[in-house]
């Protein structure tokens, strides 16, 4: 899934383009026809017949300088290496290598300064480096942790989520498994959230200095297509008013002053105030302007209880947690004059 | 729906027989027959030819000593006090008279000797009192609640809830709102989950006492037919090993010594080993012997977190939340010498 | 959702604007914002500021020469005659006059002649009219019959459907009764199909004259959001091959020769090759251009069996068969000086 | 799917003993518990706990006189083979031995007479043989066509299906291509539906005689879990009342005289009145006594149109059409003296 929603949002990319399409020997030889899974985009005829070819780095580096891997992580850990090696940037949603010492784990609005680490990375003398996106149920939660971090510093945070099955690949979850179900488990889940949001929180002195708060995650799989719904209950350091607190979120931006990516959402985060939102079915393709649809996180139901705030957050695990968010990384890259 | 659970659980009650079924106009005049919405259970055939009545107090004060009651709230206000009024027992699903101060918010398991407050309510002297039940996804997690307030004690607890749909009764949630949807909120539930629990943990002396502790619910709608699967982090007052904690649950009885209801779960906890469950397809209806079908609560995933818990538990919210629920309190005022 | 849906492909119309949203006392007073449901479409801020206002035949004329009605079958009695004599061109869901005898069952594509009958209604005189577009269900299988009857003659058709839940409305099917489910009776619709689809198949020569041939329908409901799937088979007076007949399915245009609608689909039928299409979550939405988006009807599965054929049919049951197609009747009318 | 409920059904068989379970590779080395993938039966500890075992025809032949298979169709060609030859009497789902010259495709109450093939296996000669059951769509199907051919003659029967995912096994159908959607494809299943009826419908005289008449399939899945239902139209030789109809399928009962089985249900085919069943949901196990849960066929929405009729039918399709099925032709042979 992922892997589609790459060629969906490089389709059309006012700077980038297609080197080729690469992947195991199980899916090569086949065209993007064959193996379409995304519902909600057309994709262009000669898209649709683009051939997909065996990943080989050697291959991939012919043709191309950047490299947009959707790999699963096993598969990843190698051939990721391999294709930094042979001087290709690496944008990766893989796990394998996001708490490396040297790898940053990127969202642009959260800390585009973790970045300068791909520059300790060995295969940067030969151009060659590795940027990997956060697990999508982290990326989901980071943006308005960030806000709120910023404003009034964090001391506990609790997420619960509602996760779609589009976040498991394909063929993933067996539709007897989920059909009028939930199943209240996701392997390996819970702990990278509250590993991860520690390190993206946290700064790049050289070395990653992770944040230090206390990170609760309680995972599930829901039968819903695209979009991770995230509930969150979170106390801080400070104890603002309700306006305050959705002014926070409203207000951050996060990219430096006057840098515009084209995958970047005017808004990253968007306070909803409708009594019912967000939801999955409506809102997972939240963010403006047209090119970074399904980038912004919405966030809905902010109440305050005593010292507490909850609220609900969505985000589009395939796009801002997935595939959009390492092409902004991307963008982001070629912008700071790295690509 | 909580209705047709009522007739499902009596048809076969060893002491209980029906009197009558009373309905609003809408219904009155049909059988069972015409109106059947449970999927899971085979009706009688002279249960399902049962006419439904329209109800009057009076008309139900002649056939029946008790009347169990799966009133929408705002008919339960009125009616359930006429039918106290008119010498009826009344065991109620309606939040109407939950909070009230001589009313019993009742789980036999939990806090059975708040049954003693309807003593206290006017219409005792002719025999006719009202016994509430908590609010479906509050009566989930009360059990193992109580069991870890006594053994541990209270101090934050925080729940995220994914609600089955027929928790909002029929025709009830409208399927283009679910499919393949999560809905963030369930109008006035959030509320009735951190103030019910504090009067069902509290005490009885007179007077209600509530408990004191931080008690936090964010709650979602998701399309699954029956069972509210409820994910929580929780803090103690003291923190225990892994293994005490799940031997507290495990050990928890909460019926006085001796005291055996038809319809009592044998634990009313139920701790799940397997890493993916409990799960609403394949555990809402755990209970033991036969009787209590979907009267027990299904916890797992038990971890520990520095001095944070966290778990999943699953009730089946028509039965242990709704309609069962009613009828243990009725069997427990029998075994109190109360009917 | 069917007025939804005209909002959505009037919201940027090439020659036709809004003049105002009309409904009833239920929804009238809110914004289009506060009653939105469609998950696909963006709308835009400003559309959905739109206030809707409270139908009233006077008040439609006053702003507006069209109407587009999306009225329920009861009110849209009386009402749409009321806006046709208050001189309102109306393009109308309802089936209440769609057999009536100078009612036109419009598809541009299958029957343009048929609009002629207008001008035998009384409210011609002074400019107002009634058009009405066919059932969904029949609308999805009227482009390729109709295209199948003029090249070999149709005997006798089967159709079987698999439609989705917006196609009976808002608040429509009770999630209870889909979630997991098929429920094989959609009141009325059978009938309709077997009787509409000789109406729009037959001729208009200042009457109308029924096709004939033996049409039989099985109406279920599905759990799916958009898109009614039907199965069909059908023998024919002629018995062509394979080819031949999808052929005539793919050259099938249907308007008049050098006819250009905006929400036409350059091809009304769209035949598919993949073994396992079309289906509603990946096919809903066929059509080309952009404009035309959910008007095409995509066939697939083709096959011969002796002297049957069989196939499956999908369209978009609330643009191609409701919204879109009122639409592209009323740029029929358009485009026959009728406007 | 269809092995799980093979354990259930013989959990508490009346004469039929685990001898053991045996399964692939992949599955070898578990208990059932850690398999379990039914939602509506609650098993034994002592079932759940019992251990699978890899399959090997030695094995299997030295615990046990049957062999009740659940194996995929290329898997169940040799080894159903070996099982035979080793002695033992197979009641096989599997494809592959369905249509061989002396092989029974067999449900009592509509072929009994043709379990007498089997004496014309070679491995009959040291007691082994094979009984296969036919595909679920057509079992589901064969009752109701077996009365109605008896009592009117079948001319033209056409079918069209909404099958639920459990008919394609564990994992089967990926949540991702089915949630929300329908898949007009199920790979072989319409060839099957139209040679296996046949042979059923026909006669056993040393030979097998099919029947004739023209079989139509379009075959769909859809998201259910249990339960495929099937729309038909037909034609009959002569053409009945609706009552005779409806009465030729209500009296249908097919087994010998005084043949008592302990899983087939007393009607084998019920006719439902009400407008909109049978319903996968509320109807799926259909059947009395308790022992024959899920093993009737349930019919609903008779119509006549002309020479036509049309009716929706519904079987549990790995009940009726599966494990139910080969435990029903396991009591004829032992009821036929065959075991």
């Amino acid at each position: 899934m992922i892997g589609q929603r790459f060629i969906q949002i490089l389709e059309d990319h006012p700077y980038f383009e297609f080197g080729g399409l690469y992947a195991s020997e199980r899916s090569a030889g086949k065209t993007l026809a064959e193996v379409l899974r995304i519902r909600d985009h057309r994709f262009r005829d000669d898209t649709l017949d683009m051939p997909i070819e065996k990943m080989e780095a050697k291959t991939v580096a012919a043709s191309s300088r950047l490299a947009f891997s959707g790999l699963p992580s096993e598969a990843a850990k190698g051939m990721e290496s391999e294709l930094a090696q042979a001087g290709l940037a690496v944008f990766s949603n893989a796990s394998s290598h996001r708490m490396s010492p040297d790898v940053p784990l990127l969202i642009p609005e959260v800390n585009h300064e973790h970045l300068d680490a791909v520059k300790d990375q060995e295969s940067f003398a030969n151009g060659g480096f590795i940027v990997t996106n956060a697990n999508c149920s982290t990326t989901g939660i980071a943006p308005p942790l960030k806000a709120l971090d910023d404003a009034f510093g964090l001391d506990i945070v609790t997420v619960t989520t509602y996760q779609a099955i589009s976040g498991a690949g394909y063929p993933g979850v067996p539709s007897l498994d989920i059909l009028g179900n939930i199943i209240p488990h996701i392997g390996g889940e819970e702990e990278k959230i509250e590993t991860e949001i520690k390190k993206m929180l946290g700064s790049w002195n050289g070395a990653f200095v992770h944040s230090e708060f206390t990170m609760l995650a309680n995972c599930a799989r829901v039968p819903v297509v695209d979009g991770h719904l995230e509930a969150m209950m979170l106390r801080m350091d400070s104890s603002p008013e309700v306006e305050e607190f959705v002014a926070a979120l409203e207000s951050f931006r996060g990219l430096p002053e006057g840098m515009s990516l084209p995958s970047a959402p005017e808004r990253p985060v968007i306070v909803m105030k409708e009594p019912d939102r967000p939801q999955p079915a409506l809102d997972a393709f939240a963010g403006e302007p047209e090119r970074a649809r399904g980038m912004a996180v919405a966030v809905g139901r902010v109440r305050r209880d005593g010292d507490w705030f909850k609220l609900f957050a969505l985000s589009h695990n395939t796009l801002r947690g997935g595939a959009g968010g390492s092409l902004l990384n991307a963008e982001l890259a070629k912008a700071k004059g790295l690509l």
